[in-house]
C-alpha cells in the first residue's frame, strides 16, 4: 500500500532512502501563481540539517535544496513541485554488519518482517533524513498560511527531566536546544551531556503552537483537526504520544475547570488547545509531542539476526543524544501542512458558500495585517 | 469537504445527528462470504449504551441496529453493510434554548462558525451518539480479527486523580467503571458521585491492548499503523492526547532503558507499544487515550450568543459524568477498524509476493488456533 | 476494496441491493446553509423511475426519496445527507432459478468470481436500481451548479440504427424516448416495438450537454475532467463507450479542421467537447455515452452454472427494452456530480490565491445572472 | 487540487514540464522483494521516445531513465521509487512567442485561465513528455503482472480514414506506425506523408488487449475496472474517446447478438470486451481509444492573446504528424497500471478470505506457466 503520501488537497508524497542517492519530495496541490522565498526554504532545511552543534548528530549533510518543477519565474504554476537533496558524506560501511541485525529500538526487524528485503543502510526510509521533504514542504505551507495571518512556532519544553517552567518563545532560536525557557537550558544541556557521556541518549517533549488559525477548520468526524494533527505529528520518528490543550493533564480535571468560556472577544482561556470538536476555535493550536531517547546508542544490547539467532549489537555512527531539538522544524512543519490543507479544504466548501449564502464576509485586521473571515454580527 | 469517512480498504462512513431521525453507518470493502454473528454486533452496540447504570447517562436509546444491505442469507457480500439505529426517547426540547448559545466545552461555537446553519439540538454530528456506527463497524472488525488470532481489550486506567495500579483485564467487565484494576473501583467512584453532587463532572484515561497482531502491518512514513490509530482515537469526541507504549514517559527515560531487546521468542520488553518505525513488532499494542471531563454539566458558564453577545448558561439534560467509561467500546471499535483495515492492506500488496517469493510462509500457531505469517528462517 | 464511493470533495457513497431492503446514499462534503428544493429533488427521481410508459420496465417502484439526516429547516448543515428508498414490489421469485445461474449479458458470473457469495435476485448491486442514490445526488448537486449559473441537459441520440438528425433540446421531455429530434422519434419507436416483438433488446446512445461551466475546472493530468467524466459515465451499468466532442470521428479528421479557433469572445467552434488538457475551456461540456441493449430478454441463451455445467437460461421479470431510455437522468446525474465535484475542487486551491493574487475577480454575468470568475484582460 | 496522482495501491505521482529541468514519477505501493529487469524497463523507455522515424517528432531525447530510490541490489524495497529523466535538446525559443498566445487544440488557453501564471514552453505538464513517468510505472506494472500470467499488447487500428481490417499483434512492431494490419500500413503511411505535405496532422484509434485477467478484477460500483480503465485512458493526452468491446458499435446492435453466451471453457464470445459489472470476466480486456490529430501544425490559425485581443499563430517546432503512433506504448502503460492495480486491489479483500472461506483455490495453469485463481467446482 502507498503510504509515503500525505494529505488531501495540499499533498505530499517523500521518497528516498537515508544512504540511497537522494531524498525528496513531491508537493501537488500548492495554490498557482505564489511567489515563493526560495531563501527562507533553505533557512528551514538549514534548521533541520545535523552537525550544527555537539548536542547533534556530526553527520555532515549539505541539504541544499533543489527544486525540479512546478516554478516558473520563482512563481507556482499549480502542477506538482518536485524537491531533492542528493545524499552525500553517507559513511556506509558504518552500516554493514547491520545488514544481518536487527537494532533494538529501530525499525529493522519491523521493515524485515513487512517487506522481506530491506535498504539496511542507515535505517533507510525509517531514517530521520527522510524528513528532508517534510521540511520543504512544510517551509512551502508556512509561507501560503502567513498570507492568511498564521504563524507557527515550536520549542522544546523537556529533556529528559527537566521541565521548562515558562514559555518566552522569542529565545527560542538563540539557545541551541531550542528550549523555550531559556533558564532551564543549562540543566538540559547537563543532562544530555551526562547521557553522552554514559554511552546513552534522553528523551523530550516538544510544543508546537499555531497563532492566527481562523474559526472553522477541520472536517469532523473523521477528518478532524486534532486527528490530523495527530496523525502528522505521530508520524514523525521517535514519536510516542501526542496531546493537545491540557492534554493528558485534562484526566484528572473537573469540567468546571476545563470548560473554557467565551467572551465577545474569544476565549478566556485555551485547555481545549485551539479546538473543539475537531473545529479549530480561533484560539492558538497548542500541541505537545513526546520523542523517545535517540536508539542508536554505542552499549552493547540484546538482538536477533535474521535468523532468529541470538546475537548483541551496539550502534556505531553519528547520532544525535537528544533527537527533540532536530525534531522542532519537523514539528513545525508537520503542523504547517495540515494547516495549510485544512485551509484550502475549508476553502472548497466554504467558498462555494459565498454565492448562495451571504452570511460571512472577508475583514482586514488591522492588528495582524491579515484577511479573516468573520461571521456578521 | 467529506470528513465523515475512515479507512482505505476497510472504509467506514457514518451519518445522523443526536436528535435527527437516525444515526448510522455505511461499511464498504469488508470481505465478501464473511459469516456474520449478529447477536456479538448487538451486545458492542449494548456496550455503548448509555443508561446501564447510575454512572451513565440516564437517556434510554433502544440502540437496536437493523442491517439494510450487503448481507445476504447471514453472510456479507462484499458490497457496502448499510446500517442504522433509529433515534427515538430524544428530549429536544431540552435544547431549545441553546439555539441561540454556545456551551463552553462543546463545539457549538466552531460547528456555527464552520457552517452557519447547524443543528444545535444536542450536538447534533459532535454528539457521542455518532459512535453508534463507528461501533457497528468496530463489531465487524473484531470479528474478522478473530480469524486472524488478534484480539483486542480495552479498560479504564484513570478516573479523575485515580490511577489504576494494576491491569486485571478479566475484571473489566465485572465493574460498571470498566476499571482494570479492581481494588481502585471504589475510589473512582467516589471521585465521580462527588463531581455529580457538586454539579461537575470527571475525566480519565482509556487503554486499549490488541494482542495477536502479526508483525508487519502498518504502511510508512505517513500511513504508520501508529498514526492511523492515533487519528482513529483522536477523532472520538472528547478525547484530548493519545500516547503508545511509554509514551510521555519516555520524555524522562534513557535509551539503554526505552530499546526494548529481542530475544528469538519476540521482543523482551514493550516499551514501543508493539509498534517500531509505524510497523507492528509482534509485540501487543497498547494505546491510552485521556478523555476530558464531560462538558455538559449543570453550573451557569460565561458565553456569548450567535450575535456574540455575553450570556450565560448551564447544560441541562442527560448526561454522563465521567464519559471515559462508555468511551472504552468506542476506543476499542477504533483501534479493530484500524487494525483490520491495517491487515487489509498489507494483504494488497504483501499478497501479491506470495507469487514471486517464496521467503514466507503459512503456519499455524498451536498455542491461539490462529495461522500466522511467517519468515522462513 | 471500497468502490461504493465516487468524488473527492463532494463524496457520494451508494448502498443497497435490487431486492434488498432498500437502496439509497450518502452525500458527503456538499457545502452548508444550502437551500434545498425537495420538489426539485423528487421530480428527478421521478424521471428515473421504470413503470412511466410502455417502452420501460413495468415494475412499479415508489421511488419516494427519504432524506435521514444532514438536513435542518430545510437547509443543508454540512453534514452527511443520508437518503435512502425502500424497496417494494419486489418479484424475487421471478429469480429463485438464477441463485445457480449466470444470465448471459449480466455481471452474474463476475460478481461469482469476486465475491464467491451474491444476493443473486434482480442483479444485486448490478442492477439499475442502484442509481436511485446517483440520481439523488446528482439532483443536489445540479441544486448547486445552477447557483454558478451551469444547467445540464441529456437526451438520446440513437436508437439501435436509427440516429438523431438534428439536437432540439426544448423538446426531449416532450416525448417518451427522450429524443433529441422529434423527427426521429417514429422509427425510434418501430425500432424498439420492433424488438420487444421479437424477444429482443436495442442499445442507444445518449447525449449530454453542461452549459455555463466557466473555464478552468479539470485537474491535471490524471485528474482531468474529461477523464473524470469518462470514469463517472462509464460506471453506469451497460455502457461501452464514452466519448467528448468529435469523439471517434476525431480519427478521420485533419488537425486544421479538429482545432477549434478562439475569438475574444470565446472558441468558435467545440470539436474538443468543452475541455483542453483536461480543463473547461468555458465551451459546453459535450459527451456521449453508448448503452448496450438490454441483457435480460426472453430467448434460451446457452450458459453454464455455479457448478460449471452447461445450461440454458431466458430472463424473465420487467424489463426495459432499451434502457438509454432511463439512462438519460442517470447520466445527467453522473455528469452533474463531476461538474460539482470539480467546481468545489478548484475552489479549494484557486480560492486561496484570492489572498495573494489580484489578477482575477468575480463578475455578473447579465445574460445568464450567474457570477463567474474572469481573468483580468 | 492534487491531480497529479493515479491509482489506489499502486500509487503513480508524476512530475516535470516539457522544457523545466526534469520528468519524472513517484511509484508507490510496489510490492517489495521485486527482482526488477533494468533493461525491459529502458525497452519500453525507448519505445515512447520520439525521433524514431520520419513519422514521429524529430525532437531527440536520450530517456535515460534513472532511478534514484525504492531498489536496492536490482530488487524493490517496497518503498517509493523515484526515477527521472532530465531534460535535453529543449528548443525553448521555439516557443518564447507562446508566452502571450494561446494555441487553438492546446491546452494553453486553458491551463491560462486555471492557473494564471504557466510555464508555457513545450505545453509545460499538457506535454507528451509528461508520458516519461507512466511508462516508466507501466513497465514496472508490465513485469508484476507476468508473474500473474497477464500479458498487454497494444497496436494502431486506424489512421486518418484507413481501418485495420485485421489483428495480426506479431506484426505491430516490425511496422515504423504500429498497426495491426500489416497490409494497411502502406495506405496508413500515405495518409500521414500526405497530411505532413499539407502541413496538417491526423487522428487515429489505438486498440489495446490484455490477455490473462483473471476473472474479479473490479470494484463495483463506482470502481469499476472499465471506469477505472476509460479514466486512465482518457488521462493521456489527446485522445478523445474510449470504448471497450462491442463499444460504440453496441447502439445498433440486439441484445440477443450482444450477450455473450458462456460455456464450461469460458465466454464463447466478446462483445462484452472482457469485462461485466465492472468486474473481469476472464475473457481479454478489449479497449479502444481515439487520438485526435496533433494540434501543433504550421498554419496560420487565429485566437487570442492574453489580453483577449484576436490574433494568429502557426506552431513551429518538431512535432508528430500522428500523435497515435507514440501513443500506443503510453495506453499500453495506463492498462498495465490499472490492471496491476486492479489486481492488488482485489487481493486486498479477497485474500483475507482464505482464512475464512475455503471456496477458492490457486492452481498451476500448465498452458500459460502462470498461476490462477479458480473456484472450486
Amino acid at each position: 500500500m502507498p503510504g509515503n503520501t500525505f494529505g488531501t488537497v495540499l499533498r505530499v508524497t517523500t521518497f528516498g532512502e537515508s544512504h540511497g542517492r537522494a531524498v525528496g519530495v513531491v508537493v501537488d496541490g500548492f495554490p498557482a501563481d505564489f511567489p515563493l522565498d526560495l531563501a527562507a526554504i533553505q533557512h528551514e532545511m538549514d534548521r533541520r540539517r545535523p552537525g550544527q552543534s555537539k548536542l547533534v548528530t556530526q553527520r555532515k549533510e549539505g541539504d541544499k535544496i533543489e527544486i525540479f518543477s512546478g516554478v516558473f519565474e520563482d512563481r507556482t504554476t499549480g502542477t506538482p513541485l518536485m524537491a531533492m537533496v542528493s545524499n552525500t558524506d553517507m559513511r556506509s560501511r558504518d552500516y554493514d554488519e547491520l545488514a544481518q541485525l536487527f537494532r533494538p529500538g529501530h525499525a529493522d526487524f519491523t521493515y524485515f518482517a513487512k517487506y522481506g528485503h530491506r535498504d539496511h543502510r542507515g535505517g533507510g526510509r525509517a531514517s530521520v533524513r527522510e524528513s528532508v521533504g517534510r521540511v520543504f514542504a512544510g517551509a512551502l505551507a508556512k509561507q501560503l498560511l502567513a498570507q492568511f495571518g498564521i504563524t507557527i512556532k515550536g520549542g522544546v519544553t523537556q529533556v529528559g527531566t527537566v521541565c521548562a517552567q515558562t514559555r518566552l518563545w522569542d529565545t527560542v532560536e538563540d539557545n541551541e536546544l531550542r528550549s523555550v525557557d531559556p533558564a532551564s537550558v543549562a540543566a538540559m544541556r547537563a543532562e544530555i551531556e551526562q547521557a553522552r557521556k554514559e554511552r546513552d541518549s534522553v528523551g523530550g517533549v516538544i510544543e508546537v503552537v499555531a497563532e492566527g488559525v481562523p474559526p472553522g477548520l477541520g472536517e469532523p468526524v473523521f477528518g478532524k483537526l486534532d486527528a490530523e494533527l495527530a496523525a502528522a505529528l505521530m508520524s514523525i520518528p521517535a514519536v510516542k504520544g501526542v496531546e493537545f490543550g491540557a492534554g493528558f493533564a485534562a484526566a484528572a480535571m473537573r469540567g468546571s475547570q476545563m470548560n473554557d468560556e467565551l467572551s465577545p472577544t474569544g476565549f478566556v482561556s485555551n485547555n481545549h488547545g485551539g479546538m473543539l470538536g475537531g473545529i479549530s476555535s480561533g484560539a492558538p493550536i497548542v500541541a505537545r509531542l513526546v520523542v523517545k531517547p535517540t536508539s542508536s546508542i554505542p552499549q552493547d544490547k540484546n538482538t536477533i539476526d535474521v535468523n532468529f539467532q541470538p546475537r548483541t549489537v551496539a550502534t556505531r555512527g553519528r547520532h544525535d543524544p537528544c533527537v527533540a531539538i532536530r525534531g522542532v522544524p519537523i514539528a513545525e512543519a508537520m503542523v504547517a501542512l495540515v494547516l495549510a490543507d485544512s485551509l484550502l479544504q475549508d476553502t472548497a466548501t466554504r467558498g462555494a458558500r459565498e454565492y448562495f449564502s451571504p452570511r460571512e464576509y472577508l475583514d482586514y485586521d488591522s492588528a495582524t495585517g491579515a484577511r479573516r473571515r468573520r461571521l456578521r454580527s
